[in-house]
């Protein structure tokens, strides 16, 4: 794996921070004899331009450091209470060890510590990255592009059509979607909800999507926006009986959110499946079997693609451009049909 | 933070691959014009002497990297299914965010990998190290003290008398396993049994010597060896319920263990207390607090200790023989008294 993408140089620090080349190169090598203001102006000028100071700095002995970076752009303690996280860095961590690169996640507390991943990965400490769980208006795509530091994204990210080549590996979320809701109204629901994930994912998005291939002209009031949690479906849950007291149906963005759903449904006494079908997404293990009823699940295989994530980056499928490079992978789903639809 | 422990020279690379200054050093600086069998040699004896090339390629435009590793000296399956990592991590994450300081959480499938997560922590991409759950076998501490990173471990280290002075935060893991076990002696039990944790850790052969310490002169038999999970916790319990047929307490060395420990004592109709009193370790919610009954159990702040590593190693409390550095610390427990005990 080498890097393409090209590097800001010195001349485009010092000009940035309205120095001269000298005066940035000095800063850059030690900052000696150089005024305070101007010191901080060129820092300024290295981190937002991701400037690193030459090649040996980046690469050294063998021009490569056998490290892969992990960001989830998630805080840390969503990434340690869901457990579809830890089964995507299990696929991952599976691949890397078998081609002994060290896999080095970079946890956060949110979306203000970007910048500082940003700059970590800017500062040449691996020879790639994995990227997931990305939202639309996150500064990351951005400064991992300015890092110029090779990259696969976990799921579509929502820039992608203008980016022209951002590398993926992702389920085929619509596709799945529409077979869960279809085979809702094959039971003869005609009041089929739907529950989403935060719609600031492609994720989230496009499982919408594939709801309203099947119910383009349903009530809009059917279909309530979570977060992908426990905790929010049961919100979720609450907020559709008020607003629709009742439908037939319904179907969950992923598994954690059918759980929260499924409580809500015992505590107002309606029976899963009888009165409400229920369907996730996921078929996350154990949950997916565990609840009463089990439910019923769009499988994604989400090791798999951790594992397909980090392939693809060593085997250098995230060099944009590179004639014959892998591009993009949409994995197919599977309807999984248990008791509580 | 600035690192004061002695680095290998060139020189040493040198004389470690048989070579001469000048082989080492085209070798180091790309490698052009050496036979391949000497650029093998120099490459190992880098890799083996943690050396790196120059101050330059180890720090960029500060001089730091603002950024810490954090090393889980267990596979990374386990690291997400024990809460009691991740809540160490909360701690850590949460100090080196308000220190504008990375995150940087090296996984591992096992033991087998830690000779590449001391080539990674050598190689200058980070300021320092945060390590826990380790091992007395382990090599990371020999890798990691070559690696000349300053670092802080949670747990007394197995080896720190001798290695004369490593920082590290822990629990006074023997005063609270004592305080639990006379806790059990003072209801008038007297068949008092311990499950350990791993014995090859320190917390679980210090809490061993807190039993000890009340338990002396009892059956050795009452002791079963486990590790620190719920199924090893029903193990360990099926296995003492054989052995010795009526013991009238249990004081399990985590709270995971006395979930497990719990369930079997159902299964085979033993009441808890009547029958046997039961005593964890950790407060970990939510556990302690959901089994039936309650957990009475040994506190430790475990989010806490996880935060002073951090603020111990940013504060330079790393970095051995400084006058005035802060040195390790031993945080006190406390008995939580609920129904189990």
């Amino acid at each position: 794996m080498t890097d393409t993408a090209p590097r800001p140089t010195l001349e485009a620090v010092a000009a940035r921070a309205g120095v001269s080349r000298a005066t940035a190169s000095r800063v850059v090598n030690g900052g000696d004899g150089v005024r305070e203001p101007l010191v901080a102006r060129v820092r300024r000028a290295v981190e937002e331009l991701g400037y690193v100071p030459n090649q040996a700095a980046r690469s050294l002995v063998t021009r490569r450091h056998d490290a892969v970076a992990v960001v989830i752009a998630e805080p840390e303690t969503r990434v340690f209470a869901d457990p579809f996280f830890a089964l995507q860095l299990r696929g991952i961590s599976k691949e890397l060890t078998a081609h002994d690169n060290q896999l080095v996640l970079l946890l956060t507390e949110g979306r203000d510590d970007h910048a500082r991943v940003g700059r970590y990965l800017a500062g040449g400490h691996v020879d790639g990255a994995l990227v997931f769980s990305l939202h639309l208006d996150d500064p990351l795509p951005g400064l991992i592009q300015r890092a110029g530091v090779p990259t696969v994204f976990g799921g579509r990210p929502g820039w992608s059509e203008d980016s022209g080549g951002a590398v993926y590996v992702d389920s085929d979320n619509r596709g799945g979607a529409r077979e869960a809701v279809q085979h809702l109204v094959g039971l003869g629901r005609t009041r089929v909800a739907h529950i989403t994930g935060p719609l600031d994912q492609t994720s989230a998005a496009d499982r919408l999507e594939g709801y309203r291939d099947v119910m383009g002209d349903a009530d809009p009031g059917l279909v309530v926006e979570s977060d992908f949690t426990p905790a929010g479906g049961e919100r979720a849950m609450r907020e559709l009986l008020e607003r629709h007291p009742s439908p037939d149906a319904v179907f969950a963005a992923n598994d954690l959110t059918a759980s929260g759903a499924l409580r809500v449904l015992r505590e107002r006494g309606r029976r899963v499946p009888e009165d409400v079908a229920l369907i996730g997404f996921d078929d996350m293990l154990p949950v997916a079997e565990q609840t009463d009823p089990p439910l019923t699940t769009v499988r994604q295989d989400i090791e798999e693609m951790g594992r397909l994530m980090a392939r693809l980056l060593l085997r250098g499928g995230a060099e944009q451009g590179v004639e014959g490079a892998p591009s993009s992978v949409v994995l197919p789903t599977t309807l999984v049909r248990r008791a509580s639809a």
